[in-house]
């Protein structure tokens, strides 16, 4: 038997919350037979919505909670007065050791700002990083940081490219994944200086990761490396950049094969084939944005995720749970000692959305 | 009649050169019956390729030159002996008023420390920056800079704003082209120092611009901006995540229309309305990256770019000669005195490829 993993659900979060939450968390719950949820949210909305799935009705425990942070606030303003919310106490739920992760599909910012509060950095990690699976021609790769730190030094991209890694063998089951660091070029001369600093910590230390360099922007994309490595900033940027490519796309096909009687008879007959591209672009396949580096797992889901999709991001919980991301972070940070400064409570402003 | 407009063009630069290089002349010059072309090339390569297009051959001149810059050479390299190389020459006519632009397939880097070398920034413009058109969802649009200038400032980052929109006049002949700065959300918290600063600059200058604020990633592709300003670094990246990702589509959706009877007979309906979309996101046509802020026209084709994309190269440079880019900055620049720093005879290292 494998063991029971307890997960808490920020049931209010997200653009149709409480609904697609409770159908994901019931979607995961007949995947993952060890799971029982802690659902935090307005009894009165999500009682009956539980009601509807008996297996998981028979593995959730539903606590009340009327207070919650808004897509609006301020990651200032949900520090101040969001603990007690249904993302607060998602989050205090896993601090207190009674679940290993809380999921939420609310606000980034503040999500952010209070899993770092209240969970704080590992030993070892100055800042934690939010990090991804993305689609590749290949399958899936992972990008960090995706906006947690829109500027970063040295020594948190080598952190970071620490924690992808440990991400890469928990989800995608690799022993030695690739990182790189994402750079303008792949000569050495190239990037600023953060990131030749970085580039050179990376090969100097005796990190147990498959380091291989500089990757440039399409090397995501293509697939040549297992992890890419960036600030949040650019990680931010980069990763709307590719989301806005994919979705135009993916209109312009749809519009092009409406456009004549011919492309339509294309289309059916295409249909089934069409149907796997667009299933491997689907940002709901992909979901779940986890929060590394801090002494608990939280993982942010697309505030528009499908009901699906927000499986995906459970999905991704209960690896990383069942995987001890946490353990083999720890483990692979014992050969990067003296390169970290300690940890700084900055709490960020921005948010991700 | 249309004034003559002589571009001077390096025969030699590009991954299929002189080929590629003198075919695209030739469809340009069919294009454009008031340009006509220096080439600077190898006399024994380059006159049989012309001879092939009589109407080419009429309006061209070939200036026999041996020195070639490589796509190895760093811009340092080519700075001290590429002077009296076909790319040098092509830049040192513009500098001397013989043509109105040259057109390089070559070394990004070489091109860029070259042009800045001899042609030096405008009066007002600390650095030059690298744009180009981008496809959208709506049509193209532009994005600066594309990896001239790794760091930037908040001054750098208003005198792109006012070169992007003076492009956007230029070339998409928009009489008020929207422009706004890439950054990781929309609120005004958002981003780091030099954005928000660059953004109170924007609002509070008087400049005959409209500046619409921020844009996140996915703001380029469905084309809500016609302009998009950002660092060398984050545009870099953010171009080529792009491209990246548009090539694994079209990669992704070509084996997908391969892989069954079905799905193959569903292409033959398609094959125009697809052929439609390859077109719209084919990188030859939207060929031909502008080196902004310079005191003469540098265009750069991509370097692996084919015969109609080396003519789309031309025909950017064309539309900037006939409309008179330098001219709409110098007169837009005059809303902005007092923040520039003067000109910096910075040499970039970085190179774009």
């Amino acid at each position: 038997m494998e063991r029971e993993l307890i997960i808490s659900l920020d049931a209010m979060g997200g653009d149709d919350a409480p609904e697609i939450v409770v159908e994901g968390a019931a979607i995961a719950r007949e995947r993952y037979p060890n799971v029982k949820f802690i659902l935090f949210g307005d009894e009165t909305e999500v009682v009956p919505l539980v009601t509807k799935f008996p297996l998981l009705k028979d593995n959730c425990e539903i606590r009340h909670t009327e207070k919650v942070v808004s897509a609006e606030e301020k990651p200032s303003q949900a520090l101040r007065r969001g603990r007690d919310s249904t993302m607060g106490l998602a989050i205090e739920s896993v601090r207190e050791g009674e679940a290993v992760a809380a999921v939420s599909a609310g606000n980034t910012g503040a999500l952010m700002a209070m899993a770092k509060f209240m969970l704080r950095t590992m030993p070892g990690i100055d800042r934690p990083a939010l990090g991804s699976l993305l689609p590749t021609s290949k399958g899936e790769s992972i990008m960090l940081d995706l906006g947690a730190n829109v500027e970063c030094d040295e020594n948190n991209l080598v952190q970071f490219a620490i924690m992808g890694a440990a991400f890469a063998r928990t989800v995608l089951g690799l022993s030695r994944p690739s990182v790189a660091l994402l750079n303008v070029g792949v000569e050495e001369l190239k990037g600023n200086e953060v990131i030749k600093n970085a580039d050179r910590i990376l090969k100097e230390a005796d990190l147990p990761i498959n380091y291989v360099g500089f990757s440039e922007g399409h090397g995501l994309a293509n697939g040549e490396v297992d992890v890419i490595v960036t600030d949040g900033f650019t990680g931010n940027v980069a990763l709307k950049m590719a989301e806005g490519t994919a979705k135009m796309i993916s209109g312009l096909l749809s519009a092009a094969l409406k456009n004549s009687i011919f492309s339509k008879i294309g289309y059916l007959f295409a249909r089934s084939a069409l149907q796997g591209l667009k299933d491997h672009l689907d940002p709901n396949n992909h979901n779940g944005a986890v929060f590394m580096g801090l002494n608990g797992l939280v993982i942010k889901s697309h505030g528009s995720a499908s009901a699906a999709g927000f499986a995906s991001a459970i999905g991704v919980a209960v690896d990383m749970a069942a995987n001890d991301l946490a353990g083999k972070i720890t483990e692979d940070l014992k050969n990067f000692e003296g390169h970290s400064k300690g940890d700084e409570p900055v709490i960020a402003e921005e948010k991700v959305s």
